[in-house]
């Protein structure tokens, strides 16, 4: 069988020739409000915005060249080293943060070292040795301080924080901002509310500041309030914003979401909140789950920390049209991920049947 | 430190209101050449094409919603389901074409079986999970007799094989000729040759057919050849065009490239090598590492299998530009994906030094 069609019917303008319908640009579209992209992209950004229910939509992150938010970043941060002629980069991460720096490391035929966490993932772990960065797995306390002697005694170039309060790399909100352009050209407006799982608070602020930068050039009057979503078990940046705080330290408490998980926040975090008239929301992994959980019912499997964005628009009920949560990452990164699971081998028909019963499949 | 812009200068164009700067229409671009999209879409296709070497480019299929190339089946396989009011969809499968068709039924509201390998990866064990379908281990040669009773005695769609010769649903390479019309959009010519990795040769074919139809709609006269990829460990499509016969089946060896061992061909890959001049490339799991490295020191980390089109360019010393290797999924996908790597931690500086000597940083 083959599918035919009225092919004298087609749209003449179909293929009106090189279109923009493509995503293959990368960051290169923003170049003019960006810092130099020295390091070549990886078709990074113009990704899927995907509508869960009417008004609510989920910018899916995990559609970037190393499947999270961080290429953004690391296309700005990386092309910063380039034009600093540093032999490298140095960063510390366990997760997305180490293998984004490590691929466009690796596309600009730059080094990469990774202090890492001994507890990381084991899929990370794979994802991270794939584009054959230098991994070092460090007690957590110790990463910034041997991060500082690498990049003091070797001469790497770090693309993220070196500093026990939290300053990443200037460039790092540069990359995340084009986020906000984005959304801005796939919803046509301004959203009311932007969601965004929260750890340092960089991509948070990055959004935010994309958005000022729209109405400062006269594009929309607009602004949306920026909800910082933070896992309970530590929640830096509420404290701050609760305290009257330019940044906060809070202890750590165990986690599934070990991505957004941090004992201090950023002094960027906290701009956003208040300048954007947005809040903070705090979410414990039970919340985290049942997000994850709706995601993945409507096809988007994603990190447990990436679902933290819907997960606060559950905990506030938020219906305002039009929301975004940003889904960072996909649900390959996360700690069970590499568990083998134990079915048995069902061996014939009857196996099979009392399986798809027990599913309610009849 | 913050960054600062000559916003003044900034084109006045950049913000020309919304425009098609981002992928999140997925296949309802080409809603006239397609079967009715009846089925919810997640922001498929629309994946970025990322010059490797001067001439060489990279199709990356990973950054599709499930992060492979199957969700342009599936979009379409899973629209026929609910247009038949069938209560679900089942598929024979060890790996991607079972997660995205997961992904898309439950999207679209609908159940989802998969019949899968006893091997299956581990990190796909948690992808299929993810998604809530009913997975059913069977023995490898028990599942297409087993997924015929799902069909015939639960009335749920197949979208996948269910014979031994092999004949997929036939609107799976409607959605793959996708590939074809944004390929000659990002080119702005049509590739003289298109590397494909080959398993049943759906996509190869479903390639090949839009190409053509950019042909018939008097969009271009040029056509590419279509290079088959097969694995050496079962390489049944190159028996048959090189027998001339219709399909051929072969014995398997082992390989890590799972995703595109079979041991029986489809009848439209050699339809898409015959008519298009191309040829079918043969290529062992040492050819196909080695493709995965280039890439993944290009910052792509694919899948094994994924690999086999560069494997291909490479094996046939390819330069006639443009070229496009079709690379199919992400590296996480991969059997070694889990397996943690006991690698101790470094408790302090002299220790990371001499990891860093070792690794050539000084």
């Amino acid at each position: 069988m083959e599918v035919d069609y009225a092919y004298d019917r087609a749209p003449s303008s179909l293929f009106a020739a090189p279109g923009p319908a493509v995503a293959s640009s990368g960051l290169e579209r923003w170049q003019p409000l960006l810092p130099p992209l020295t390091a070549p992209g990886l078709g990074e950004g113009g990704t899927p915005l995907v509508e869960l229910e009417p008004g609510i939509f989920i910018k899916d992150e995990s559609r970037n060249p190393t499947w999270s938010h961080k290429d953004r970043l690391n296309r700005c941060t990386v092309s910063a080293a380039l034009g600093l002629d540093a032999p490298g980069v140095v960063v510390a991460s366990s997760g997305n943060h180490g293998a984004s720096a490590a691929a466009f490391a690796a596309r600009a035929g730059l080094r990469c070292v990774v202090f890492a966490a001994p507890d990381m993932p084991p899929a990370v772990d794979a994802f991270l040795n794939a584009y054959e960065a230098v991994v070092l797995p460090v007690p957590r306390d110790a990463r910034w301080p041997l991060m500082r002697m690498v990049v003091d005694r070797m001469g790497l170039h770090p693309v993220s924080n070196l500093t026990r309060t939290h300053t990443g790399h200037s460039f790092g909100p540069e990359g995340y901002k084009t986020i906000a352009y984005e959304l801005y050209l796939d919803l046509g407006v301004v959203p009311t509310a932007v969601c965004v799982p929260t750890g340092y608070g960089e991509l948070l602020y990055g959004i935010w500041k994309g958005f000022t930068e729209l109405r400062r050039l006269g594009v929309t009057e607009r602004l949306p309030r920026m909800i910082a979503c933070e896992p309970a078990a530590a929640a830096p940046l509420a404290r701050a914003v609760r305290q009257g705080l330019p940044a906060a330290e809070v202890d750590v408490r165990p986690t599934d979401a070990y991505s957004i998980v941090s004992s201090v926040s950023g002094y960027r975090g906290v701009v956003a909140v208040r300048d954007s008239g947005g809040q903070v929301v705090v979410l414990d992994d039970g919340q985290l789950r049942d997000a994850r959980r709706e995601l993945a019912r409507a096809g988007l499997w994603t990190e447990l920390s990436s679902a933290a964005g819907l997960a606060a628009v559950r905990a506030l009920g938020l219906r305002d049209e039009p929301v975004v949560c940003v889904s960072t990452s996909s649900g390959f990164k996360d700690r069970a991920v590499g568990d083998r699971s134990s079915e048995d081998v069902l061996p014939e028909w009857t196996a099979v049947q009392s399986r798809l019963h027990a599913a309610g499949i009849r």
